[in-house]
């Protein structure tokens, strides 16, 4: 069944349930996708009886409380769920609809979009190894920030893609050792990086391990070898930090294609409207950044309440929503 | 009795409450000063009994509970208040600290500021001309904002000062005919701008009435006439409309002079830290502005963090504060 809306929202976490609320007070219809079976996001899911009192206007609250009040808050405008459904796909059609749909076969055609998907919508795409979790923050590194931290020390990096590529090519100026572990006999990759990764590789400023694959982790408290397999056998290398750089494995599906701009697993938004790269795709909550952004509750309702005004604009042909009051 | 503090928040509002709670939770030191004998702002004095429902995660609450809640918020906070307190003196003093002066005598030493005075902090000062509230947005204007709606139009302007002779220069350009109204022999404004105007009253672009006052309004429901009283005499003149321009009259006191930048009585700031052009001033709530800025409760609690976050960083020497979660 199609189903047509003015606005779609993505994730049903505090965010997204205060942005539908905005869009039923302008009188936009809008919808909420979530593949979690329930509303709340991290509020239902990680900490229902965690007690918040940074809510402003509520001086102590159980999350999942937090989370029936919003639910009682967009009572009033029949906002339909789509809960424990993921999205499956989501296309930019000519006519500058969107078209969703999701693993339980509902197909939604909605005008604008709000992204409200929270942390780890952009999770770094983490390779299959027994017990990686063990050294996660104890030697294994899923981004980089601060490259003075591998000044001088032993780096394994894994991948072939431009972060792979990019992040090899600049550590190697730092590190002690540096050695570039990549399952195939060629790059994802820019060519010309690729090009240069082998010409630093011939002059031994890294080393270049083609056809392998890092099989083992090993180390007391914090990570002190990886075991690297290739089709000749399997070799041990010491080092301090091994860094699976395979790109960013993204919840959101299809649309991680569309030229975001992301940063650090977030995306980029216009801070007056939270509107993205793409015209009619607003990211609010835990997902999106900004000069100045903080990452608070408050924070996403401030933004579901921008970009559902700007969407009200955007669907209107550049008209202002008139402020409305909620009072009786 | 002389008192320090971090950071002093004018405007006992449920923006300058909520900026207490961050202010609190980032350890930093903060009183409020009101004029208003209660906290709570708009909220206790206009509406304390009208139910409210567009605050996130509140479905509905009368506003005066909304207040008694935000009170109970920062209630482990010890946070000082002067309540019914006018701000009388305000200076920068030359080591970066600001001295405030209130009517009771109190007086405070503070090294931030956030202006939470709300709405009509930057009023237009009205002339005392009975009735004149019967023709506001009825030909009586204290503010220009489109001057297409003045073309070929009767105009009276009154005032001395820059505002009254920078619009009469321009829209004399526009109106079919204009007189300028002032109530000394000589202007308060910019002497070039005065001797412009007096150039064009010379050859008759305006009409120019000195040691002059508007006395009387009259019209049936729209303004038509205004009457001026001058040494010699009093005379009627037809008009469509009557601009008092005596500026603001700001409730903020001396601060007014601070060299703020001012949009249609708002103070404009930096969206991401309401900071204005200031350093160490944040304007918060109703009283600033910036692109996208929505006049809603909740924006005035981002706007609070926005701005507490800031004010920290500004007096640890750029130290970002650390995001703490108010959870159990």
């Amino acid at each position: 069944m199609t189903i047509s809306t003015d606005v779609l929202i993505i994730g049903a976490g505090p965010s997204g349930l205060f942005a539908a609320f905005k869009a039923g007070q302008l009188e936009l219809s809008a919808r909420i996708v979530d593949s979690l079976p329930q509303a709340g996001g991290q509020l239902a899911e990680l900490y229902p009886y965690k007690t918040i009192s940074d809510v402003p206007g509520i001086p102590t609250i159980e999350a999942k409380s937090l989370v029936d009040n919003l639910l009682r808050q967009i009572e009033p405008f029949n906002i339909s769920m789509h809960l424990g459904e993921r999205v499956e796909t989501l296309s930019a059609l000519p006519d500058k609809t969107f078209e969703l749909h999701t693993s339980s076969g509902s197909i939604v055609i909605c005008r604008a979009i709000i992204l409200a998907a929270g942390l780890g919508s952009f999770a770094p795409r983490k390779p299959d190894l027994a017990g990686i979790q063990l050294f996660e923050n104890k030697g294994v590194e899923y981004a980089i920030h601060d490259i003075e931290k591998f000044r001088a020390k032993n780096l394994v990096i894994a991948g072939g893609g431009d972060s792979a590529l990019d992040w090899s090519m600049q550590l190697a100026t730092v590190a002690q050792r540096l050695c570039l572990v990549h399952r195939r006999s060629d790059f994802r990759g820019n060519p010309a990086s690729a090009h240069k990764i082998k010409q630093m590789a011939a002059i031994g400023q890294l080393e270049l391990l083609m056809n392998a694959n890092v099989t083992r982790l090993g180390g007391a408290e914090y990570l002190e070898w990886v075991e690297i397999t290739r089709p000749e056998g399997t070799i041990q290398v010491d080092c301090n930090y091994f860094m699976p750089l395979f790109g960013l494995s993204p919840k959101l599906g299809p649309i991680s294609t569309w030229g975001f701009q992301i940063q650090k697993g977030n995306l980029c938004v216009n801070p007056a409207t939270c509107q993205t790269k793409v015209p009619g795709v607003y990211a609010i909550g835990d997902l999106c950044t900004y000069e100045g952004k903080l990452k608070f509750i408050l924070s996403g309702f401030q933004e579901a309440a921008l970009a559902m005004h700007a969407a009200y604009s955007y669907l209107n042909g550049g008209k202002q929503a008139k402020i409305r009051y909620a009072t009786d």
